[in-house]
C-alpha cells in the first residue's frame, strides 16, 4: 500500500536516502543521500539552475557564503524576532512550542501571529492542558533563537558570534547592487542561488520535508513598482510550469493557496503557496512571496549604504521591489519521489516502480548481460553509453529479478544483451512504464536511446 | 602586469567574486560569487563529477549532512587532535601560531609535527623573538580547536554540541556500508561528494586560496590491499589527466611533490600532492592519499558496527584501504583564473582576456547588435541560442569595447549583428583568442557554433 511508511521504507532500502550518522545511532532528523539520492538531487538542482538562470534571459546566478557579517541578520530582522517561542509544562517538565500547543487544539486560531503574553492568556483562558501530563501550570514563554550560532576567529565570545544563514536570500540582496553595478543589468531582472541553510527547529519531522539542514533554491526577483507587467503573477505561472511540464508533478496533486491578509507578514503584499498533497498531509512546496521593498530599505538603512537602483531613462532613484519564489529542494524530492512510486499488480506478483521523469532517473540505462559469459559484449555497450548517458551495470540474479530491481530505482530502459546477440547483433530494450520489449540493433542502440529519452 | 594584485582585481570588478558581507564592511575572509563565478563553479563541479562519478564506472556519488553525530569526529581523530597550537606574546598581547613561529624562522623545521612542550623548547632555544615587539616571553601554548562549535536543539548545552564537517571525507566513510550494500557494488570501487566544509583558520588568506567555509570535491576509493593493481598510481595519472586534459592546465604550471616520510600522516602509506604555481607562490591544490585502512577501522572501534566488506570469492572478510583524491574547489577556481588571465598587447592598447576553455566559461557565446535599432533581430538570435547555449546579451557601448568586455570575462564567441545583417542574412562570428572575425549565416549559425564549442 503506498502510504508514507512504505514509501520511506522503499527510499532507505534502495539506497536513496539513509539516516545521517547512522552507525553512530545517527543524528536527529538529518539525513544522507545515498548513490541515486545524489543523482536525483543533481539532477533536479541543473534542471532549475537551466530553467531559472542560465537557459533564462531575465536572472543571473549567484552563490553566497553561508557564513555572513551578523549585521545581516539584525537588519533583516531574523536576529531577534527569528524565534519559536516555547513554554514548559511545570508539572511533567515537557517543552513545548506554545502556538502549536494552541493550533493543535485549536486549528482555526493562528497563533503564530499573536505576541507571547497573548498566547499565555489565550491557554489559560481556554484551560489547554498539557498533552503529556494534563497539568495547566506552565512557566512563561522564552523566545527561542533559531538560527545555528557558532564563533569565527581565536576569540570566543560575543564579539566573534556568527550565524548559519537561515536562508539563502539574505545574501542576495546584501549583493544586489554588486551584481547590478557588475552586470549592468537593468530591472527587471532576478538573482537565483541553489544553497544550503540551516534552522534549529524545534519540531522538525515528516521524514525529509522539514530538516534542520536544507537545501534552498531561491529566486529574487526585482523590478519597478510602476512595472505594467503583473511580476508576481509572471512567476506564479512559471513556477506552475516547472512543476507540472518539467518535473512531470501532476496538476491534481498540488494547490496554489494564498495567504490570507491575516497570515501574510508585515511587509508582503501578497504570497501564493505552492502546496503538495504530500502522503502526511497537505504541505507548503514553494512560496512565491511579493516581498515589496523590505529587504533592500532594511539593508539600505542597516549599512548606510546606497540600494537604490538609477532608472537610466527617468534618471529616477529607485528601491526595487521583489518577488520571491522559493522552493526546498529536499521537500521537492519527495514531492517528486511520492509522486512516482506506484505499486502495481502483475503477472507474478506485485512491482514496485517509480516513474520519474526520464530526464531525473538516476540511471536512464541499465545494461544487463543474461549470463555472465556475455559480461565482455555487454560491458563493450555499457562502456559506449558511459560516456553520453547515466548508464547503470548489473550482471547478477535472474532477469526478472533484475528488471524489478531497476523499476523500484526508475531506470527508464534496460538493455538486455541475450544469447540470440551474438548472432543477430541485437538487445531487448524494455522500456520501464510499460514493461514492453523491442529488439533493437546494437548499431543502431545509441540512436533509439536518444529518441527515446527525449 | 599580471600579479595577485591585478588579477584579484580583474576578478572582483568584473564581477566573478565579491567580498562576502561587503556592504556590512565584511566578514573576514569570506567571498561571494557573482554570476559570472557562481556560473564557473557550477561547470566546474558538474565536470567534477562528470568525470569522476556520473560517467565512471568505478565510482558512485553521496551527499551527506555538514552536521553529524559528535562520535564522527571523536573517532576519525578530529575531535582533540585537530586544532592549532596558540601562543600569545606576554609583552604585546599578539597572537601567533607557534608552530608558524618557528618555521617562518626556520623553514627547514616540520613544527607541525612537533609536540606543543617541545614547540616551546624549541622557541626558547633559539630565541625566537615576538616578530610585533621582539620580546621573549610567551604564554604556554593552547589547542585552539579548528572546527566550528554549535548547538541543536532546545538545549544549549554539551549534549547538543554538534560540530560542522572540516571536510566531506568522514560523511563518506561512515556510509560505506550502506552505500555497499543497496548499490551491491564489489570492490574495488569509490564513493564521491562535493560539498562545503568549514575549519576556523586562524591565517587564512591568499583571496580564495584558504577560507574558513569552502567546498570540496572528494572521492574515496575503496580496494583490496592484495589488489595488483596501483590504485593510488591510478588515481594520481586521472587527477593528472582532470587537470591537464578537462580543465586544460598547463603542465608546466603543476607539479605532483610526494610527501616525505616526517610529513606523511601516521595512518598514510603515502600521499602526492598536485601543487600551482599561484601567483603568490606554490600551493597545494589537490591531494591524493593512501589512507590504509585508517578510517573504517576507526569508525568500526568507535560505533561497534561492522563495516567490513565480504569478499564474495574468496568468503573473506576485510576491512578495505582507500585511495583519496581530494581539491578544494575554490582553489580549483583560482588556479583556473590564474591560468587563464592573460594581458595582450593589442593594435589600441592593452586587452585583458581570460582564455577559459570553452566549455566552462561563463557564458560560451554574447549576441552584439551593432545599434539599438537592431535590437529585435538580435534577441531573436540571442533567444534561439539561449534554449541549448549559455549565452549573454549586450547592447550597450561601441563594438570594440563590448569585445573588450567579452573578452574580460571569457566570453569564447561573440556575434554581431551589424549593418549587412539584414541583407545578406549573416552575422559577424569573432573568435575570443585569436580575434579572428568570419561571416556567418544566421541560418547555419547553430552547426558553427555547435562545431566551434567542441
Amino acid at each position: 500500500m503506498k502510504n508514507m511508511e512504505s514509501l520511506i521504507n522503499h527510499i532507505k532500502t534502495q539506497g536513496f536516502i539513509f539516516q545521517g550518522s547512522e552507525i553512530y545511532g545517527g543524528l536527529a532528523n538529518s539525513w544522507d543521500y545515498g548513490p541515486l539520492g545524489s543523482e536525483l538531487k543533481q539532477k533536479v538542482k541543473e534542471l532549475w539552475w537551466n530553467y531559472f538562470i542560465r537557459h533564462n534571459h531575465l536572472n543571473v546566478g549567484l552563490d553566497s557564503s553561508i557564513l555572513m557579517n551578523t549585521q545581516v541578520w539584525k537588519n533583516s530582522g531574523h536576529l531577534g524576532n527569528f524565534s519559536d517561542p516555547l513554554i514548559d509544562c511545570k508539572k511533567c517538565k515537557s517543552r513545548f512550542r506554545a502556538d502549536k500547543l494552541i493550533e493543535d487544539k485549536f486549528p482555526e486560531v493562528n497563533a503564530g501571529k499573536m505576541s507571547n503574553s497573548d498566547i499565555e492568556d489565550y491557554i489559560n483562558k481556554n484551560k489547554i492542558v498539557c498533552p503529556k501530563c494534563g497539568g495547566l501550570d506552565y512557566t512563561t514563554i522564552r523566545n527561542f533563537e533559531l538560527m545555528f550560532k557558532t564563533n569565527q576567529g581565536v576569540l570566543q565570545d560575543e564579539s566573534s558570534v556568527v550565524y548559519l544563514r537561515p536562508e539563502t536570500a539574505q545574501g542576495i540582496f546584501i549583493n544586489f547592487k554588486n551584481v547590478q553595478r557588475s552586470t549592468r543589468k537593468k530591472i527587471p531582472f532576478g538573482i537565483g542561488q541553489i544553497g544550503k541553510s540551516f534552522r534549529n527547529e524545534i519540531t522538525p519531522g515528516n521524514f525529509i520535508f522539514r530538516t534542520r539542514e536544507f537545501e534552498q533554491m531561491e529566486l529574487e526577483f526585482f523590478f519597478d513598482p510602476k512595472d505594467k507587467t503583473n511580476w508576481f503573477e509572471y512567476w506564479i505561472k512559471e513556477v506552475d510550469f516547472f512543476l507540472s511540464e518539467v518535473l512531470g508533478i501532476s496538476k491534481n496533486n498540488y494547490f496554489k493557496r494564498e495567504h490570507s491578509k491575516e497570515e501574510l507578514a508585515h511587509y508582503s503584499a501578497a504570497t501564493t503557496d505552492f502546496e503538495y498533497n504530500f502522503l502526511f498531509g497537505r504541505g507548503e512546496l514553494w512560496g512565491v512571496a511579493h516581498r515589496g521593498n523590505f529587504d533592500l530599505t532594511a539593508h539600505q538603512s542597516g549599512s548606510g549604504q546606497d540600494l537604490t537602483y538609477l532608472d537610466p531613462t527617468t534618471n529616477e532613484k529607485i528601491v526595487p521591489h521583489v518577488i520571491e519564489p522559493s522552493v526546498g529542494l529536499e521537500r521537492l524530492i519527495l514531492a517528486i519521489l511520492t509522486e512516482s512510486y506506484c505499486e502495481e499488480e502483475v503477472e507474478n506478483g506485485t512491482r514496485v516502480v517509480l516513474k520519474l521523469p526520464k530526464k531525473i532517473a538516476p540511471y536512464q540505462i541499465a545494461v544487463l548481460p543474461l549470463q555472465k559469459q556475455q559480461n565482455q559484449a555487454a560491458t563493450e555497450i555499457y562502456n559506449d553509453l558511459l560516456k553520453n548517458y547515466d548508464v547503470i551495470y548489473d550482471e547478477t540474479g535472474n532477469i526478472g529479478k533484475r528488471y524489478r530491481r531497476q523499476d523500484a530505482i526508475g531506470t527508464p530502459i534496460c538493455i538486455t544483451y541475450d544469447f540470440d546477440s551474438e548472432n543477430d547483433k541485437c538487445v531487448t530494450v524494455r522500456n520501464r512504464d510499460t514493461m514492453e520489449q523491442k529488439r533493437v540493433l546494437i548499431s543502431e542502440l545509441e540512436d533509439f536511446i536518444k529518441k527515446d529519452l527525449i
